[in-house]
C-alpha cells in the first residue's frame, strides 16, 4: 500500500469537498428479458348495440352535459365554485337513480358520495375528482369556464375549458354511458359507489375522511375504477396499474435565536452587515439535500425501495420500444432537450416508473417583484414534493429529510409536512385489470401499460386500506391539465385514431360491463 | 510528522468535506487608540434672529407645504405619480426664485434642476430625491398620502405619511429655511445648484444621465449637501461622511442545452424524476456562494477592501461607546438577539462600517402561494445586493461572483447586473464637515459621527466624478422609511430634545451660512 504524504491527503480532501461531478442516475436494474405481450388478452365479446345506439341519439345531450360541468368553476386552491360543483354531481347522481347521495363534510371541502342499487351481487367503486386547478393569468385564448367548442387544428373539434379533461370530461362521459345503460337496460350490471373528492388538486388531504366515513360500504365493494382519457395525439391508448405516493412538504428558515436575524420583519437589506439571513440559511440546507446537479444526497433516502419485481420488468420491457419510438418528441414537447442529468431514454423511463424523486416546487423569499429592492427578509420558504415508489412511506421519508438537515447542522430549518401518503398498484393479472386490456383489445387497441405513472393519487386508501384492486382507463383524448387552453377532443377529424365523445362513451359502456364480469371472479361479498 | 493512515486521511477529507463551522468573523484590526472628539471642534457663532422669527411665524404654512408634498404620491417602483411630483418640485423651484429649472428626462424617470443665482462666487449644490417607496399593503394606520398629523405617544405630533421622513420632509424643511432666507435676506449666501432624482428608491439607476446633462454647471460647484433627519428617538444627533457603494444583480437559471431542463414551461412535479430542475440548480449555485453559516465564501471577495484609515478609526472609537450603550435596545428594535453569527458589539459595528455584504433580497421559483401545488418551475431568481466599501467597485465583485459559479461548475447560471455604483466618502476634517459639526454644536449637540452608513446612495458622482466634497445633516426626526406608519416628529412632546419642525428649519439656516462660510475656503471657480 503506497504511503499517502500529507500533501496529497490534504489535495484529496480537497477533491472530496469539491462539488460532487455529475452523479450516475440511480442504478436500477433490468433482469427480465420477457417483455408484457398486451396481444396476449383476449378481446373482450359483449355488444350493447341498443345502448350505443342510445348514446348516438343523444349525442347533442350528452355534450352539452359535459359543457355544463366545466362550466361550473370548482377551483379548490382559490374556494371557487366548489360548493356549487359538489351539489351540482350530488344532484346528478341523484337524478341518475342513485339510492343514497350525500355531500360529506371533511375538515376541507366536501366528498360526495353516491349509492346505485343495481340489486347485484357486487359493487365497483367510482373514484371522482370534481375539482380543479387554478386558471393561469395568462395563454388561455377561450374564457377557461364558458365550455367554447373550438376547432383545433390535427384535432378537430375539442370542448376547450379548465377541467375538459382534467377531470370533468371523462367522468361525465362515464354518467353519460351510465345513463344510456339505465335508460336501456334499467339498470348498470353492478351496483356502483361513487365517492368523490374537491381537493385532489390539493393532494386528497381530506379523502381518507370521506372514505373512513363509508368505510363499512367500501368494504362491501369488490374494486375500483376512475374513468380517464387514455389516447395520446396518435390514439395510441395506455393503461397504468398504478401510482406514486407523495410526501409534500415544507422548509421554513426564520429568525430565531440560535442562528439569528431577525424574527419580527424584513429588515433593510444593508443590515446583512450586522444581522444573519434566515434566506442563506434555507438555501445551504437545501443544498445538502442533492449533489450539484440535483440528484438526491439525502442519507439512505433510496434504502427502502425494492427493486422492480418480474411483473414490473415485463411491463418495462413492453412500453420500453414505444417510449424509444417517441422519445425525441416527448422532449420536444416538454421544451427539453435531453433526459435529467444525460439518461438514456432507457434510463429515464426507469426512473419515472421506479424511481422516488426530490423536487422544489417553489422558492420564496423577501422581493419577488421586477427590478431593485433592498431587503434581508426575515423567512424564506421552499416548497418540496417527493414522489415515492414502493415500499416508501411518506413518514420514513420525511425522517431521513430532518436526519441529514439535523445532521449538516440545519436543526433551525422547520420542516412542515403539507400532504403525504403512500403509492398503489393492482397486478396487470388482477381480473380487473384484464377486462380493461380486453374492452381495449376489442376496440384494436394494445395499450402501451405502465406499472405506474410518475404522478401521485390517493389510491392507497383503495389498495391499501380496503385492499381492493383498482383501475383506471378510457378512451379519449385530452391535454392541457393544469396548463391553458385544457382541451378534450370531442368531435375528432377525419383521419384520427381519436375516439369520439360518443365512440368514448360506448367503451365506458363496454368497459362497465367487462368490469362487472371480472368482478364475479371474487366471492361476493353480498350487498 | 506522524504517519497518517489513509484512513485517517479519508477522515480528514470527509471533516473537510462537511459544511463550515460557524466561520470566524472578518477580522478588522483597529489600532489607532485615539477617538475623534467632536467637541473640538467650535461652535458656530452665526446669528439670524429675523430669518428665525420670519420662521416662527409661518410655522402653519411651513407644516402644509410638508403635507402638500407627502399628499403627492411619487412610488417610482409603480409608476404612481412620478411626474406630477417631479413638476411640484420643479415649479416649487421656480416659485422660491430659481432662475433655471427643469425637468430632465432620463431614459427612466426625470431628473429636476434648480440654479438659484445669488450672484455669491461659491455654489453649494443641494442633491434631492423626490421619489417614495411603495405602501406596505397591511400595517398602516393612517392613509399614507394623507398628510395627516397624529399624535404619538412619547414623540409628540408627527406627520404620519410615505415620504415623511425619507424624504420629502426634511427637504421641504430645508426649501422653507431657503424660502425664509430669501423673504428677509433677499438672497441665501451661495449660489444653489438642486439636483433631484426620481429613482432613489430604485438604486438610482438613471442619475449619472442626470449628471452627465449639468456636468459642466456641476463642475463650477464647491460641495454638496443633502437634508435628513438626523436625531434618534433620544434625540441624540448622528452624521455619516460616507455611503456604501453598491452592486444589486439577479441569478438566474433556467432550462437549457448544457443542464437540461424545459426551456419553454413549467412542467408537473412528478417530471422531477426524468427532468433536470433548474431551481435546484440556483439553489446549489448559490450555496458555493457563503458558508453554511451565511458568511462570504467567494474567494478573493474581501481581497480589494483597504483596512480602516487612521481617520476612519478614530471615528469608530469616537462612536463605539454610544453603540455599545445601544446595542440590547437596537437588537430588540430589530426583532433580533443577537449580532450577526454571534458577532460583538465591537465587531458588528466594524462589519456595519467597513466590510462588504452579499444578502439575498429575494428568491422566487415556482409556486409560492398556501398550500399544495406540484410544478418543476422551469426557471427560479435570486436577487443579490452588495454593499461595497473602499476600494471595492461593482465590476470587481461581479466578475469574482461570475468567477466563482464558474469554478464550481455553474456557468450555465445566468448573472445580470441590475445596479451598481462605488462607495462615496468626504474626510471629516473637510471644511463642509466641520462646518457642519459646528452648527450641531452650536445647539449643544455632539453627534456621532460615523464614517459611512451601512447603506448605499450614489454620492460618487459627486465625491468621485466631480471631485466635490459632500455633507448630510439636519435636526429632526423621523422613522419608518420603507414601513408601515412613517413619520417626522413636527410638534414634540415637552420634555423631548428632538427638534421641532421649525427648530430643523432654524438649524438648516445656519447650516447653510455655515457652509457658505465653509465654501469660501476654497478657491472661487466662477459662477
Amino acid at each position: 500500500m503506497p504511503r499517502r504524504s500529507p500533501l496529497s491527503c490534504l489535495l484529496s480532501a480537497l477533491l472530496l469537498a469539491a462539488p460532487a461531478a455529475a452523479a450516475p442516475p440511480p442504478k436500477i436494474v433490468i433482469t427480465e428479458t420477457a417483455a408484457f405481450d398486451a396481444t396476449s388478452v383476449p378481446a373482450y365479446t359483449g355488444d350493447y348495440a341498443d345502448v350505443y345506439a342510445y348514446l348516438d341519439a343523444h349525442s347533442a345531450q350528452n355534450l352539452a352535459q359535459l359543457q355544463r360541468w366545466v362550466r361550473q368553476p370548482s377551483i379548490s386552491a382559490q374556494n371557487k365554485g366548489v360548493k356549487e360543483m359538489a351539489e351540482l354531481l350530488r344532484a346528478d347522481l341523484q337524478g341518475l337513480g342513485f339510492r343514497d347521495t350525500a355531500l360529506v363534510p371533511t375538515s376541507g371541502h366536501p366528498g360526495v358520495y353516491g349509492y346505485y342499487d343495481a340489486g347485484a351481487e357486487h359493487t365497483l367503486v367510482v373514484y371522482m375528482m370534481y375539482d380543479v386547478q387554478p386558471i393561469e393569468p395568462t395563454g388561455w385564448k377561450v374564457d377557461a369556464f364558458k365550455g367554447e367548442l373550438v376547432d383545433e387544428p390535427g384535432l378537430g373539434k375539442v370542448l376547450m375549458a379548465r377541467g375538459a379533461t382534467n377531470q370533468k370530461g371523462p367522468q361525465r362521459a362515464f354518467l353519460n354511458a351510465l345513463e344510456a345503460m339505465i335508460k336501456v337496460r334499467g339498470k348498470p350490471p353492478v351496483n356502483l359507489i361513487v365517492l368523490a373528492e374537491g381537493e385532489e388538486e390539493l393532494g386528497s388531504p381530506h379523502y381518507p375522511e370521506v372514505v373512513a366515513k363509508y368505510e363499512a360500504q367500501l368494504r362491501k365493494a369488490d374494486g375500483v375504477f376512475f374513468p380517464m382519457n387514455t389516447q395520446g395525439r396518435d390514439g395510441q391508448a395506455s393503461m397504468f396499474l398504478g401510482v406514486k405516493g407523495i410526501l409534500y412538504f415544507e422548509l421554513e428558515a426564520r429568525g430565531n435565536d440560535k442562528t439569528g436575524g431577525s424574527q419580527k420583519s424584513e429588515v433593510h437589506g444593508s443590515m446583512a452587515a450586522t444581522l444573519d439571513s434566515p434566506t442563506w440559511r434555507l438555501v445551504q440546507a437545501l443544498s445538502t439535500l442533492t449533489t450539484a446537479d440535483g440528484e438526491i444526497a439525502v442519507p439512505g433516502y433510496r434504502d427502502a425501495i425494492r427493486p422492480p419485481n418480474a411483473e414490473e420488468q415485463r411491463l418495462y420491457n413492453g412500453l420500453i420500444g414505444k417510449r424509444e419510438q417517441d422519445a425525441a418528441k416527448t422532449l420536444q414537447v416538454l421544451g427539453a432537450s435531453r433526459w435529467k442529468n444525460g439518461r438514456s431514454v432507457r434510463e429515464a423511463v426507469a426512473s419515472e416508473l421506479f424511481d422516488t424523486t426530490l423536487n422544489i416546487d417553489g422558492l420564496v423569499a423577501g422581493y419577488t417583484g421586477e427590478g431593485v429592492k433592498t431587503i434581508l427578509p426575515h423567512r424564506a420558504v421552499a416548497k418540496v414534493d417527493s414522489r415515492l415508489v414502493p415500499n416508501q412511506t411518506p413518514e420514513q421519508a420525511l425522517a431521513l429529510i430532518r436526519k441529514q438537515l439535523d445532521a449538516q447542522g440545519f436543526d433551525d430549518i422547520e420542516v412542515r409536512q403539507l400532504s403525504g401518503y403512500p403509492p398503489a398498484q393492482t397486478s396487470v393479472d388482477a381480473p380487473l385489470s384484464r377486462a380493461a386490456l380486453g374492452t381495449y383489445r376489442k376496440y384494436g387497441l394494445t395499450p402501451t401499460i405502465a406499472p405506474r405513472i410518475a404522478g401521485s393519487a390517493p389510491y392507497y386508501v383503495f389498495t391499501q386500506t380496503l385492499g381492493l384492486p383498482m383501475i383506471s382507463g378510457g378512451l379519449g383524448h385530452g391535454s392541457g391539465a393544469h396548463a391553458p387552453n385544457e382541451y378534450m377532443v370531442v368531435q375528432p377529424q377525419a383521419d384520427s385514431k381519436i375516439a369520439s365523445l360518443a365512440q368514448a362513451e360506448r367503451f365506458y359502456v363496454d368497459l362497465l360491463y367487462a368490469l362487472s364480469d371480472a368482478l364475479k371472479q371474487a366471492p361476493a361479498k353480498g350487498k
